[in-house]
């Protein structure tokens, strides 16, 4: 047996050892996969192990997230800092090695996995940002960014909706620097895949643009060798279709759905070693191997020492390009991009989404390496950067995205392009197609990924196009997500501060937009960075009521305000953007704005009523909509779902 | 020109002219698609427009449901009950034409669409229900299911990683008469189709297993005749690729992205009936036109007939069969199913998940045309029907769903054979998961169709397999949709009654069920249908605090009763496995359960604060997660997240 298959054995032993030392886990896709991991790590992968960051480093997504042990296993074996001891603690609390790759967490893992296809959408992303910062950086004699990005899946993978969209993107786009294995097994947890899955893989890949390439036996790492190689030759990306025995090695069990989500039990590893010829001691790994992999990871990590020898040069010869390097790669914007009082400036009436068109614009001057898009609605969206150019095959160089109408592969992309470093991205769709991309939105939030999603069309006040358009229950979904900021301004002033917190913050923002006009107020603002703020106090010390609202509805309860004046009334309004921002800040602040000791307060929003009941109580009340919307004018469903200034003042009145 | 062709322009002058009346809408894809609609009303398609419910009518679907203008017109020419006063009020308060087409609102729409590529997930679903129900009835001469699914789909919908999902599903199970026409205009809302979308569309559908004809010109109705009947004869699924113009016939806008979805203004109308050569009244129908389809329609109602004759006939012969064919018809259950004591019989520890598929298999026995399966993890999700074999190309029969892992496409699968009639459909998969088929999820309860989703591994109860896997936010997500019902049971016994509450309900009812075993409770059970109720009350009549709970967490409040009863404090513990159904009941029934004069409450449950402020208020504690779970043994987690009997006892304490 030469080393390198003494190498893959070792590892199919000992990612088997872990799951069965956690008594959780899963073996199938690790010992099956071990052969492609080999071959990516030992050859076709440039890193250096021991700078895990390093900026020009090939980038590596296990897309079906569950092979986990088998990335920990490469990753302690070919030099990153993760050791025995933490292979051992897999799946344990507190450990580097949950039950799927999580991002930060875990030194070498590029990104969080595990909800399947979101891999092969994230691998896009990193492909994508690749091409944009070698158009930038590159010059002759210096490919400064110059790197591949691996992703490897299975048929759970390969069935997702998110795949497809991604992969057809990575088509239009030609990222011929993507190259994606696929751990054909034909075996999922139902069964084998054709009772759900007969399509021809191939035949789909190269109708999406990809070239697609077939090792005879994936079992033998050897073969995979030469395809990668083939591979990084294609100006297409690159789907290499691997046929693997899931959980090989063990043979009462392999190919068989069962082997896919259950440890092998002592018995099926005895027989796994047996069959494999592995005989080191448990969790051992024979002293040629670690010597063996050991030279590779010293090897592979001169790559970096050259890679720098060249930026030192590059530095020298374009200083300037040089600086801005430094620049786009930092994690924080400066604090004087924020400085110009001219980006905070707006009057009239207008729609958020239409002033939140007009900050990407003036921040696009201040930050070049801001890029975005939408999901075939930027002209709705406001998502355009105006002389941006669009990205494609042809012009790297483009910072609009188009990714057509993708919404869920348009968020896990992003993420990726978030990942990669060196960019900040957005992205847009109507706020009612947040639906489709939420458990990307949450992997955003779950990364800590200042991704910034821009969700115009934000209630009722879509109008005509009815109740399948109309968000009711997603602001609920949103604010909900752990970690996640939910923006949701008045006006222009609310509008700017929101994307000062999107582009600060370490955390994807969601900023929630009108469709319709809004009128601008003097002393809105900076109060948004506090998530809410007393936007116009009553007279007394303590008010009457509290009248609480965001967005489009802020503007009736400053109008409800002054009706009840008259009437003897005294309220205060406060604004509340984000309750998430709001949530972080100290309780004396809170205090001030909504203090313990005034009860009656009321609260508007055109949405659900479930977020408000926190700040509402058993003695206020909530002017929500609990229902769908309807297709009519705009101005006509706010009157019809009572969503009035009107409704405010009866309200407050029946609380007196 | 023919009358076909007279017709054909007609319907683009009123689409566009209903459009313009609104002064919203998307007069495009109604302009372009003319020709395909006539060519389905007035040949292809079998219908009864005065019995639009014709069990045995072919179903259509516009997928691309902003083409509404061009559906409504169509309904109103060949005989549905849409008056030409129901098109003038296009997109207006109370109308029966709403913005994107509404299922219930009007006469002749099979399923609400918008939401692109939901469409072709519903056609998928009614063809395979059409199958399934063939497979019972149909016998040698009586062919009494019989029909042809036909869906319209535009580039958007092509785009969705949800009709790949739904299209690869078709293709494995061979649905031959399942017919898809799509619109390729090659515009999209941002610019030309290949900004963003080059792939072979003929090539991936080929890829899927389906049937691809090609129209030269879809602008010629008769050349989409012929591709109509050879679609029929095939034994795949067929697409047919219809080149088509967006906006045909204002020669000054069409082929651009503007006429997707803004009116043509009067200008552009004028242009169009000088170009198309239409020259009745404003909102005109020329007379040989309504003949011509009022013919049509009077043919095609013979159909029904001719139909009817056959059943007749089938009831003599088949008396049996009959009787369960209208038992199937039946929109409710009987009542006696319900009555089998052994239904709800349950002891010991058991997982909920587990209890579910017992309840699952228990019915199945009752109700035989429950139908229903999982996206890959039945042996998990327990959503097997035993014996009930597996639906596939070759069995017809089977009760058994293999959706695939794609979660998106089952939930709107679901949504199609519940939309059918015939059968009552359940799916399943882990409740992380539910965020990929939100917004099927929320099509569901805008439909009212009664889609049971079995959502197990519910909380951090996941354990090992770590925060990517364990629910948080999802519950408050789901609770929010409006009109859906979110029941999570504690025991056997409210799972049982959670099944009965899922199966009489005119809504889609989300079981939201625990990986890990739960103790089994004796006066647990009927309470779930009324949402909440007092599983242990305190000794006195008013308690000292309540504590609410649901799911698995309600063993932690029943120690914690004792706890405290041990210490002098005599709490009532609730348990409130649906707040939906709970707010359903009477306020005197709510009273009972959480009298206004006891403040102090306690809520504790393994997920999001959010949904529980409304029955907590100010004066209570709520015992939550409002953070990313962790991977470790699940008792470990439990214990480090706080979810605990003790922090109960502690928070109740606090509030004394």
């Amino acid at each position: 047996m030469d080393i390198g298959q003494k190498t893959v054995n070792n590892i199919r032993i000992l990612s088997a050892e872990i799951i069965q030392k956690a008594n959780s886990g899963h073996p199938g896709a690790p010992m099956g996969m071990a052969p492609i991991a080999y071959a990516l790590w030992s050859k076709a992968m440039n890193y250096n192990s021991k700078d895990s960051k390093w900026a020009n480093r090939d980038r590596f997504v296990l897309s079906n997230g569950h092979a986990s042990a088998l990335l920990y296993t490469m990753l302690h074996l070919f030099g990153y800092n993760v050791s025995m001891e933490d292979l051992k603690q897999f799946r344990q609390w507190g450990s580097i090695t949950p039950g799927h790759p999580e991002y930060m967490d875990t030194d070498g893992v590029e990104t969080t996995t595990g909800p399947l296809g979101q891999g092969i959408a994230n691998a896009v992303g990193l492909a994508i940002a690749e091409t944009m910062l070698a158009a930038k950086f590159n010059r002759e004699g210096y490919p400064i960014v110059n790197h591949y990005t691996y992703a490897l899946c299975g048929d759970g993978c390969m069935m997702e909706g998110i795949a497809s969209e991604a992969s057809s993107l990575a088509g239009t786009l030609k990222l011929n620097k993507l190259i994606l294995l696929y751990d054909d097994n034909n075996i999922t947890i139902e069964g084998r895949t054709d009772i759900a899955f007969k399509e021809d893989v191939e035949a789909r890949y190269k109708a999406y643009g990809w070239n697609v390439l077939k090792v005879d036996d994936a079992n033998d790492y050897t073969q995979i060798l030469p395809a990668l190689e083939k591979a990084k030759q294609s100006d297409k990306p690159t789907l290499i279709i691997c046929p693997t025995i899931i959980g090989y090695g063990c043979t009462s069990q392999q190919d068989k759905p069962g082997v896919h989500g259950s440890p092998l039990g002592v018995k099926g590893i005895q027989e796994a070693r047996e069959f494999l010829g592995v005989d080191t001691e448990a969790f051992g790994i024979y002293p040629e191997v670690y010597a063996h992999t050991k030279a590779i990871a010293d090897e592979k990590a001169l790559k970096q020492a050259e890679w720098q020898k060249m930026l030192d040069a590059y530095k020298n010869e374009y200083p300037e390009l040089y600086e801005e390097w430094l620049l786009w790669n930092q994690n924080e914007l400066s604090e004087e991009i924020f400085k110009d009082e001219n980006l905070y400036k707006f009057s009239g009436n207008k729609a958020t989404r239409a002033t939140s068109g007009d900050m990407i614009n003036r921040f696009a001057k201040y930050i070049p390496n801001l890029v975005g898009g939408s999901a075939d609605l930027s002209p709705s969206n406001k998502t355009e950067i105006n002389g941006g150019g669009s990205y494609s095959a042809e012009n790297r160089a483009g910072r609009i995205l188009h990714f057509g109408v993708r919404e869920h592969a348009m968020a896990a992309i992003s993420n990726g392009i978030a990942l990669h470093g060196g960019l900040r991205v957005f992205c847009g769709t109507f706020l009612i197609f947040s639906d489709y991309m939420k458990h990307s939105i949450r992997l955003s939030a779950m990364m800590g990924l200042p991704v910034t999603y821009v969700l115009t069309h934000d209630s009722i006040g879509v109008g005509e196009d009815g109740a399948t358009h109309q968000p009711i229950e997603q602001l609920a979904g949103l604010r909900a997500i752990p970690g996640n900021r939910v923006i949701r301004p008045c006006d222009g002033h609310e509008t700017a501060y929101a994307w000062v917190s999107a582009l600060k913050d370490k955390a994807p923002t969601c900023l929630i937009l009108s469709r319709q006009n809004l009128p601008t107020y003097d002393n809105t603002g900076e109060g948004t960075l506090k998530g809410a703020y007393v936007l116009s106090p009553a007279k007394k010390e303590k008010p009457d009521c509290i009248v609480i609202a965001s967005g489009s509805e802020v503007q009736f309860a400053m109008e409800a305000q002054g009706a009840l004046a008259e009437q003897g009334i005294d309220v205060s309004v406060v604004s509340m953007p984000s309750m998430e921002l709001f949530e972080q800040q100290p309780e004396s602040y809170k205090q001030s704005v909504l203090p313990k000791d005034v009860v009656k307060r009321v609260s508007i929003e055109a949405a659900s009523s479930m977020p408000w009941y926190k700040y509402v109580g058993f003695d206020g009340k909530i002017i929500s909509i609990d229902k769908y919307g309807a297709s009519a004018p705009a101005e006509i469903i706010y009157e019809k779902y009572e969503i009035t200034t009107n409704k405010i003042v009866e309200t407050v009145k029946s609380l007196m």
